[in-house]
């Protein structure tokens, strides 16, 4: 059994035995339905990752670990409300299989449920882990509220699109591992490196996935190939291929918006977009952050095994979906 | 200066100069707006109250009693989106000033504030303060969705609609006293009295609300008399009511839903509910809470003084609105 499969396999066991009350089974029903829609468990491996690196055993991250997979599912239960989205995990959203205010409240529930799974560290671990996770949460809701008001805005930059990707999804990876570094004893400047490590990844991971949506294989993506072109989603490539269009190029992107056929739309998409550079500069762009991830890791001290990281890096950026 | 002037004044500087950042301002502006509607910030006066009588000084309760306070708006204002309450406190609701989505958004990240608040106590002060809060914020909202479940059934007993109500608001003023009484350094026995002077308190407090929604004075009550009875809402009454009534007042109940006119509507209900003796049962009831309340205050030992807690209790439960 890889390290990877060890961790997969504690972190499932947490949510199979994560209990929650029969009632009102109006709040909580659609939690425990959620709960097992299952998503790659990415945020608690990497807890129980660090955990064991900064040298206490896996089990002892485990309800850190619990507190960010629950932060993670409550953010995306009320995320999908606000976005309208009818499917998560190609299963019926909460707010569609039941209704927004119950997906309003099982969200809110939830949120307090993740904190709850704090309160069983010693008081000076659960006070620092505190302060990195209410941080992260602020963060996350920043990042959220920042992906909305782009979607009535035609003039965002590359530099705010980074930071609302970091705000929204990378703060999370950096503050899963932070968790199990303070809970493996690391000190801050080892904290604040294994912090960055995570989201320069997430930064790199985000980015890809923006390519893999417009370039990846259809059946490996299991999701429509250039769904974010056909919503008119902002995203790396969109806003990188504004910026480097020459007046040519700019022609055609108002043609791109004007195209109705949806198969026609995403081919004109991935051969102009490929054209113009913007796939070139994206896929350049992530290759930086993926720099960036590796030198942090590159200055960590006292550490068992980088090993660990570096295949998790490798996993996640060589996929082809 | 009186007590309940003092701490007054101290929450009021407190939620003045509780900062919050400019951007993103569609997270911010919304609580920036709805913390300036005002209130009559009854929780974070116990928690102040709860914080000097164990021994400590008020100040020191401060951020608990923040905590609490935003807790409060966080819930207001999801609830508000759920109920579809266009105003509050006489001012628009935030989903109704900006949007449903920046109203979820927007109260996610003031719970996390909330919790952010008590960042500031030492780790074994925090770890204690910690446990109650995860505790009634999960209560309060099982009371939120108890209150949005009992909306859809017509058979509601009263031990349902009381454990409704413990929840959805008692826990909360219990909860208020307990961290202040943490923070004053109380054994585990004083904090589980002063929690149930606040539990008692409260449930007395809610059905005093009900009462005084039908038979208070109109413009003392500064909203429309029997506002609960025009929007079919259940209350202790309207149970209390369908419990006591014989058969001829049963017809005229069916009949009282039946009435149009507001006015004559709430005039008939006035009577009927006389009549019947659910004005009475209730009042007797809210004295039976009462009573409780000032059982477990007087099961307190180790306190300065109970005067600020009596002196509370009177005048919550002394009101014409």
């Amino acid at each position: 059994m890889t390290n990877l499969e060890k961790y997969t396999r504690l972190v499932e066991e947490a949510v199979a035995n994560f209990s929650l009350p029969q009632d009102p089974n109006n709040l909580y029903d659609p939690l425990r339905y959620f709960m097992t829609l299952g998503g790659k468990r990415m945020r608690p491996i990497l807890t129980l990752m660090a955990t064991e690196a900064f040298g206490a055993q896996a089990q002892e991250g485990i309800q850190a670990a619990l507190a960010v997979e629950l932060f993670h599912n409550f953010s995306l239960i009320h995320d999908d409300i606000m976005d309208n989205a009818p499917l998560r995990r190609a299963q019926a959203t909460v707010h569609e299989k039941w209704n927004s205010n119950i997906a309003i409240l099982s969200g809110d529930v939830l949120l307090v449920k993740a904190y709850q799974c704090l309160a069983s560290y010693e008081p000076s671990t659960l006070k620092a882990l505190f302060e990195v996770f209410n941080q992260t949460a602020i963060e996350v809701c920043e990042g959220q509220q920042m992906d909305m008001d782009f979607e009535q805005r035609s003039n965002v930059s590359e530099a705010e699109y980074i930071e609302m990707i970091r705000l929204k999804t990378s703060v999370l990876l950096g503050c899963a591992l932070q968790m199990g570094a303070i809970i493996g004893g690391a000190n801050a400047q080892s904290s604040a490196h294994i912090y960055q490590f995570g989201v320069q990844l997430g930064l790199a991971f985000q980015i890809q996935d923006d390519l893999l949506d417009l370039f990846g294989e259809s059946a490996a993506v299991g999701k429509q190939i250039g769904g974010d072109v056909l919503a008119n989603k902002k995203t790396l490539l969109s806003i990188a291929a504004n910026s480097l269009a020459n007046e040519r190029q700019k022609v055609e992107l108002v043609k791109l918006n004007e195209i109705q056929d949806p198969e026609l739309k995403v081919k004109f998409a991935q051969d102009l977009y490929t054209q113009i550079g913007a796939k070139a500069y994206c896929q350049n762009q992530m290759e930086t952050f993926h720099s960036s991830a590796l030198q942090a890791l590159d200055e960590l001290q006292n550490i068992s095994s980088k090993t660990p990281f570096l295949e998790l890096a490798a996993f996640l950026l060589h996929r082809n979906h």
